[in-house]
């Protein structure tokens, strides 16, 4: 058996990084700030992957694949966005035995190499709207890696559109962010919070960014994915061009979206608890385990019998018999627990002899006897109020984090343990200031309750949210 | 419209050129040797994927992910295994604005990687078998690029599996062997032939390689894909050990098998004719298109309620009505030939007036009315004949294809039409003289009917196929 975990409520990065390990998420591997997936943790991922997958093509996206390696030049095409992640880039200088005559990048994002290929498909409004994604690797060296929240390789989908008009790109933009949204709060049960990020945070090249944050348990944000208006600069400097209906040429604007393997860290940091993972039903590889319990083979042809009869009525749900003879019910208990499964069905002889079996959630909420004939349907209702319980308890939370702060002093004397909504002026030199304080502005929102900037006299300032962040 | 295509019994290599690009299933890209892969051809990955990724997962294995970036050192740990690849390896020397102490190699495969966190992961009998998949991209370095068939950067799922013992390992080269020829043959209409690889060809630190081949129309060999046995140098390189069952250390015995991005071009290859591609039902994006044919806005009403009514009796197929306002039908055809897809179901009034649809298929078989009522049950009975229709045609043409010579001198006089079957001494002597005239031992079978070799006087030879390749 594992080491136990250490508190979580005491000690978060401490148990983050151990419970990665102990559920076999991931582990460690011999090439700086990357991780290997272990198939636990890839299962949540693919999870998370076939729903985003739908949801992008059921809104009329296609998925294509474009090569991993740029030419160095293309990022000098566009000029903020090379300053910004030119820190970050690993180069290919040698291949096929050779010096290269061009350095190429593995991509640390993929609009120059998509923009460049746009420019060779886009001729006419009748090309209009190209609406590509890309599920790929994509590497940024990074200095400070942490399992899934930041990694030097990761994993993600990237969404490029191109557009006749500003209008439809900046609806685009917003309905992808809708997209990830739906899939934090619906399926992950993660609450979010959605709005623009200030011009310190935006995406290099970017008109407009917008993100969506998750707050974890020590009130720290999570940028869990982003959506950039891009409007006409990568256009511009791929010479990506069309003639519209009028017959000019005009140039398209463009956006870009994605969401990475983050989502799984941010799943593991915001349910978690002292037993380890909890993971909501919709993500959760194993939905239901089913523990059967005997002693005799007498009993253990009875057990397995229920056990199977049950699975068998929940086709539609992901359901595991745990048949392994090494281990005792006590330690297939922890097992699954450690692992976030929602639900757990225990199955031995004396509940049998009154016609029943144990049911148990892993939040801790219940532990009952269900009859065998009624046990399909306890736990499909069961795992709906699991999921919404889930999110709930997470919103809660994040509310009573959330609080109201004008000034500086204040809202650095919560840090710890807070994130703040305030005024902000949208200066760089006021946003500059938080990182002082290991603080930054998470999103500006759609309001103006405060009136005043945080850090100067400045009326009219916009609502943001300020926090620390991973 | 598209240029016409070149003649494919004239001109396959300029045939196939063309039609990836008419297609759009990929499109150069400004990166030496790779391809953009566009949508439809991204589709057809996706439904290879989906059917093979069932297939391993039902076998028992599990997916993970291991990073892009692998230390040069762990190349040099297994001598055969760096003097294969080192030749077509792509290096990362600079990363994060800095020179790297060690290269960075982007992984060409990913034994030494996945061996070494093997040896991590492994400690004793109870963690065998270890059977873990990874659909991934890799590198290597191309001169002769050519779209899907061989390209630097390719995708494809690589199965890395260790054992207790020889005779499980070899089981598992052999089932994944089996899975894969299923894959071909039974999906993608490929006949393929399987056997063992010489020495020659076999993969670098491999005991055993298996080899599924297909084979062109132009009688070129396309190796399909491979499957590994291992044996333990790679568990000896890495220092992979386990406490077996009686206590003592043991080294596992281990398989690696990998199909790829190719097979999308032995699809195109092997099936096309001049009007395009030619889709077996089960792999097509597309199986069924409606081409909805008026004139007026109430014939158009009409035709579409029929269209809408038969896609909504095929939930389980994929049926695409062409809307496209912009085309006429003729247009719709030829596009819709063009990308292979099996059946089209033209609705226009002239047959509406008689309760009647027209139905074709890609084949070319058959042009024939069938009334509404009964469309849905004559489409679903065409595409699995289409299915087998296909699959046999390939085969015929490959058993004429496929003769039998027994000397070099005889080989080589058929090898611009035909792949030939010979007795081959094992000898890396002879095999090499057959480099000379382009050809090579696609592999190797577990018959004995010549007695002597094609090159030498050697008795007792195996029969071999030797054929020029892809």
């Amino acid at each position: 058996m594992s080491q136990k975990l250490p508190d979580i409520t005491k000690n978060l990065p401490e148990w983050y990084q151990e419970i990665i390990y102990q559920a076999e998420l991931a582990d460690q591997s011999p090439v700086r700030g990357c991780i290997v997936i272990r198939p636990y943790g890839n299962d949540i991922w693919e999870s998370i992957k076939g729903i985003l997958d739908k949801k992008i093509k059921d809104s009329g996206h296609k998925n294509a694949i474009f090569p991993l390696l740029i030419p160095e030049s293309f990022f000098k095409k566009e000029a903020q966005h090379v300053e910004g992640f030119a820190p970050e880039l690993a180069i290919v200088t040698h291949a096929g035995g050779k010096l290269l005559a061009e350095p190429l990048v593995v991509r640390p994002t993929s609009e120059t190499m998509v923009h460049y290929m746009f420019a060779q498909w886009i001729r006419s409004w009748r090309d209009l709207p190209l609406k590509i994604n890309q599920w790929a690797n994509v590497v940024r060296w990074e200095m400070r890696p942490r399992a899934f929240l930041r990694t030097t390789e990761f994993f993600w989908q990237e969404g490029h559109t191109a557009h006749a008009t500003h209008q439809e790109a900046s609806d685009e933009a917003l309905l992808m962010l809708g997209h990830y949204k739906d899939l934090a709060e619906n399926y992950l049960a993660i609450p979010v919070i959605t709005g623009r990020k200030s011009e310190g945070e935006k995406f290099p090249g970017a008109d407009i960014t917008y993100t969506f944050e998750g707050f974890m348990p020590d009130a720290k944000a999570l940028q869990m994915g982003t959506s950039h208006m891009l409007s006409q600069s990568f256009a511009h400097a791929f010479e990506m061009k069309f003639q519209d209906k009028e017959g000019k040429v005009a140039y398209p604007f463009l956006t870009s979206w994605g969401a990475t393997t983050r989502l799984v860290g941010a799943l593991v940091m915001t349910h978690g608890d002292n037993k380890g993972l909890v993971l909501p039903p919709k993500i959760a590889p194993i939905q239901i385990v089913i523990v059967p319990i005997y002693k005799t083979e007498e009993d253990k042809a009875l057990v397995m019998a229920v056990a199977e009869k049950i699975k068998a009525q929940l086709p539609e749900l992901r359901v595991l018999i745990d048949t392994d003879d090494q281990k005792t019910p006590g330690n297939k208990f922890y097992h699954w627990e450690l692992r976030g499964v929602p639900v757990r069905i225990e199955i031995g002889p004396r509940d049998l002899a009154n016609n029943q079996v144990t049911v148990a959630d892993r939040l801790g909420i219940a532990k009952t006897q269900v009859l065998v004939d009624e046990v399909a349907s306890y736990t499909k209702e069961q795992l709906i109020s699991i999921q919404k319980t889930m999110f709930y308890k997470a919103l809660d939370r994040q509310k009573a984090q959330m609080v109201r702060k004008e000034t500086l002093e204040d809202i650095v004397a919560v840090k710890e343990t807070n994130m703040v909504t305030t005024g902000f002026c949208g200066a760089r030199a006021c946003e500059a200031v938080l990182k002082q304080h290991t603080l930054s502005i998470r999103c500006l929102l759609d309001e103006t309750t405060f009136g005043t900037c945080f850090n100067c006299d400045t009326k009219n300032a916009s609502d943001c949210i300020v926090a620390r962040s991973y």
